[in-house]
């Protein structure tokens, strides 16, 4: 490819990013956010460089431009703003420029006090090709310079502002290469950055004590838009397979009048497309997404694609499925364990095209009835190859559509499933509950390669995770793990009633719930509000009236000289709104110390004046120092959450 | 590319190294070394994953196979020698194993005592598909594997060894995904990587105190052989400009009978293709090429594409030079500093097609007259592209020709170099000067990406160059820096007899030799020798003797509890050749500390026997602990060079 130039194009563009697995997966970005594009531009000898990021909506025939800086070390950056939900594309273009490379050559000479009669005599040479003797200014300025008895005017003339302007508005583009490949971004909806998550079960949505009903989950909506979420996620609502159903405590068997797990779908009451009838029926459960979409909340749906023995598809498409030597079907295992309530689809089978489409119209069913948002079961469990297609026939045929992907597994194949196309993930924040730990893990979210396609989902909890930092604890350590869930992520979400109420009982050993809502029906005294319902409405609150908590990118970690202490700053690129966060990690003692405002990031003089107001506390502080004192008492709060006012410094 | 395959396709395959971006450049070797190839490969679920690596020479039809192995995480390693001095190309292959798959479960039902006999049908079943029927022993064990009367026997069978052996041996490829790129492997001849350069300049070669001549060159070809040199590289042997000739220290004007600079090429007497009339003929040169590969030395040239005011090209071509408004050509200069006896050349001149074509010429013809190896004199100040096309076209007409790239400059420029084409590479390590310096450099050298491409040559000083820590400094420093850079890297060299004299005498506060050869002949005594002459002699030979010390990419730097000291290992794959290098870094005291031997790269046991023989005092040792006493007396000698002898451990 170099080779393709004539021979005398001298620039090198190499290492352009973002880019996601050279090029072969797009960038992801949500509407009106910046892509920073940066490359190692580089040509020989000495003559000065410039480059510019060239881009467009891939619908569009002309470029736009974004110039290029130099940062050092022959690395150069340059952005552009996605303004609208379409694809777009860019590349990187750069020149030796030898306008440039002669102005700063004058400069030198002229204040090392030597001759340049022969330089300027070059310069209005330059000047000519700049405009191709098109703007009359120019050509006056290039008559002038060649004129040897306005010479001392001249010298003055090069060495003032306006010719430095000039020169800069000027590029002289000459044998420029464009790097050869143009690289693709996908700009999504805001929501696919920014939402919140209820998990409920309908099933235990009575207020009565019953099987809970859509019309239970109606109900509870003014609770949940109070609290501040904008996404309900419903465990699968599809019939319940009856064979093999498992019982109390994931029990291998149930006894009567057990409701079995919701991923065990299918039964003689239907499969994918049908709905459990205790729940309701199809129109109650459209009467519920257009209920919720009134409060501003979209209901997901689960999607599980997996079958008990009795879903109508073991009997219809016995080929979906792996057949053992005595006909019998094969049911999910993991040698020596075995899930006799689920049968797995066998994706090698050769009728393998059948049920890839059979399984997009299940998806392409539920969004004709209002679904807009797919909350994926183990998709690590089902080729990626399929996801891809998958996801890419959906957006062919509707917008915004968000899939969040249930890995809970080996990072490279989170990411792949990221890469492929899924909208959000769920990540490993369940698991990271150090200072470090999630200093670590934020750095590499959003400073790794996987900024670029992986947009994190931070849980606290699901209904298959209770994690050991969160069992047998009092309230603290949830609102320290609800607050930080809410704060670092821009999407995140819980498992609601057991978290906002505190379950803390595990099976003993395990991240598991005992009597977990996955085989049972609960009661909830959903009418209870708490204090850390409370802290959930405020932090969701905050998180609706400031920009700066709806990005995830926007971090950056404080010093700060107690290792109790966690601060952090989230400010929107214009500095128009700031906020920052500082946690105490220890839930049971008081912890004080110093956090050091980033005086470069928030563009602060040595003069500070920075008003903070807790949103939560409604509490007012003015900071004047670099450092500044914090002390967090859990037993009232274990966390600020600050917006700051930065003011004028008062010089 | 991910959905070009049939659907059933379930393995990924990512992040293929090696590869230079994107397998744009060619991965480089030499005849005989490895190509360690690692890729990230996973599947959907729990099944079983196989990989191998395919390659072959690039003119051959089929595949050779290696097989891959998981080294966690989902990253895989396979690895396969390059044997002859042509181009290789590899990828990666990857499948979901049932065969294997069927195994690891049946052993673990069979460990939980679980009821197997649908299992074993199984096995019968995919024993089968192993052989298409092909093997009759593989039938007859699928017979024996689905006979029930048979299943205490068939358990046994499935559990025993030469059951694991038949899953090794027998992939069963269905589905297989191979990676949609060929990756291509360029092999060079083995003196790419190994080489010993001498470099001095012939006017200062005489014996006899007049203007040295090639006949004064071949006199010290038998002094350099028994050096252990085997490239001699002089600086430009053309005729030296005559206008505008530097003189002595790099003076602007010169006096009459100052010879001027070698790099200032061409005068009446003739340019690139003619020879300096005081240093001989063409033909004393072509008897000096020919004497010196009769010892194992290749005499190299150095290639510096620009003139003297006074070269043939500049009346014959001045279109291929910058012209200035006033019809003077343009010097070269680095504003505000001039250097009139220069003129580079304008390669973005129109006839820069010509321009190409001549200066391959030169290239092309001193190849006939013998030349193999040139070292290019600034490469970073001409067209990256112009290089990577000549380099090319040499290539295609001749073998085993050697570039040196002599770039001193920005890494990623140096590294673009190295990526088109050159074959080797001066490098930083002049600069390197401290332990931990040297210990950085070399990692990333060794571990880094440039290692696919940037072959190191380490030089301890050249003309340019008399760096700060040799300054009016004693023997010892230099004998250290000889030793690091003969045993650090396999390519390097010296400029050779300031370094051997120790020629330590700078232009104040610059690196540079004070009276520097460069714009004067020198007088040498030419039969002396030293104790530093005698080190490099031995070193050398201990060079050419130990394979461990012909390679740079087979270091590993010991423990050593003494920061003074660095203790570094290098070992052929096979461990045939061993070397440990211990060297002092304080020239004036005597240090002394514990180097641990690495157990595990020299494969010992806990009963360690190790023999050190050191290969220049010729003192033998026997260290039987994991941690070993050393100390190093500089004013004796301030660096043990052992070769190791690894004993079966007396059990």
């Amino acid at each position: 490819m170099i080779n393709s130039l004539p021979g005398q194009s001298r620039v090198i563009i190499e290492n352009i990013q973002p880019q996601v697995d050279k090029g072969r997966y797009p960038v992801k970005r949500t509407v009106g956010e910046t892509v920073q594009v940066t490359a190692d531009i580089f040509s020989d000898g000495h003559d000065h460089v410039r480059a510019e990021v060239l881009y467009r909506k891939k619908t569009e025939k002309n470029w736009s431009l974004a110039e290029m800086h130099h940062l050092g070390n022959d690395s150069w950056a340059g952005s552009f703003l996605v303004t609208d939900k379409v694809p777009y594309v860019f590349t990187v273009r750069a020149w030796v420029d030898h306008f440039e490379t002669w102005y700063d050559g004058i400069l030198k000479k002229i204040e090392a006090q030597l001759q340049v009669q022969l330089e300027l005599a070059e310069g209005s040479v330059l000047l000519l090709q700049l405009t191709e003797g098109k703007k009359k200014d120019i050509q006056k300025l290039s008559a002038q310079l060649k004129d040897e008895t306005r010479y001392a005017e001249n010298i003055e003339l090069v060495s003032g502002e306006m010719f430095a302007e000039l020169v800069k508005q000027n590029p002289l583009r000459r044998y420029e290469v464009v790097y050869p490949a143009e690289l693709l971004v996908v700009v999504e909806h805001a929501k696919a950055r920014f939402s919140t998550w209820y998990e409920l079960f309908p099933r235990s949505a009575s207020l009565a004590g019953k099987h809970g009903t859509f019309a239970d989950v109606i109900k509870l909506l003014p609770r949940i838009e109070a609290m501040g979420f904008d996404v309900l996620y419903l465990p699968p609502i599809h019939p319940i397979g009856k064979v093999n159903r498992k019982g109390k405590n994931n029990n291998v068997r149930s006894v009567a009048g057990e409701p079995g797990s919701p991923w065990a779908i299918g039964s003689d009451e239907g499969g994918h497309k049908a709905i459990h009838p205790q729940l309701g029926t199809l129109e109650q459960y459209k009467e519920l997404i257009v209920k919720a979409r009134k409060r501003g909340i979209d209901v997901a749906m689960d999607l599980a694609f997996q079958c008990a023995p009795d879903h109508p598809y073991v009997t219809e498409h016995p080929d979906w499925f792996k057949i053992r030597p005595d006909g019998s079907i094969q049911f999910a295992e993991n040698p020596p364990k075995k899930y006799q309530d689920i049968y797995p689809f066998n994706f090698e089978c050769d009728d393998w095209q059948n049920l890839w489409n059979e399984l997009l119209s299940v998806v392409l069913y539920w969004i004709d009835q209002g679904v807009k948002i797919f909350r994926v079961d183990n998709p690590h469990t089902k080729p990626f190859r399929f996801w891809q297609w998958l996801i890419a026939e959906v957006n062919k045929r509707h917008e915004d559509i968000i899939f969040l992907s249930e890995a809970f597994t080996r990072p490279k194949v989170m990411a792949a499933l990221a890469k492929l196309g899924f909208t959000q993930s769920y990540t490993y924040f369940t698991w990271r509950v150090t200072r470090n730990e999630l200093v670590e893990y934020m750095n590499e979210l959003v400073h790794g390669p996987s900024r670029n396609y992986f947009r994190p989902n931070f849980w606290p909890n699901t209904p298959d995770i209770l994690p050991y930092h969160l069992q047998h604890q009092g309230e603290t350590i949830f609102v320290i793990r609800f607050v930080l869930a809410a704060t670092l992520s821009s999407n995140y979400g819980i498992y609601g009633p057991p978290f906002e109420f505190c379950e803390n009982n595990p099976i003993p050993g395990k991240e598991e719930y005992f009597n977990s809502e996955k085989f049972e029906i609960k009661q909830y005294d959903w009418k209870k509000t708490t204090r850390m319902t409370d802290i959930i409405s405020i932090v969701n609150k905050a998180r609706k009236n400031h920009q700066a908590l709806q990005s995830t990118w926007n971090i950056y970690f404080c010093t700060c000289n107690n290792d109790n202490l966690l601060a952090y700053l989230k400010t929107t690129d214009d500095l128009t709104d700031c906020v920052l966060v500082v946690v105490n990690f220890d839930q049971h003692g008081r912890q004080s110390g110093y956090v050091q405002l980033p005086k470069e990031i928030l563009r602060l003089t040595d003069r500070i004046n920075v008003k903070l107001h807790d949103l939560v506390t409604d509490e007012h502080y003015t900071w004047t120092q670099e450092w500044n004192y914090v002390e967090l008492d859990p037993n009232k709060l274990p966390f600020h959450l600050f917006h700051l006012t930065i003011h004028e410094s008062f010089a």
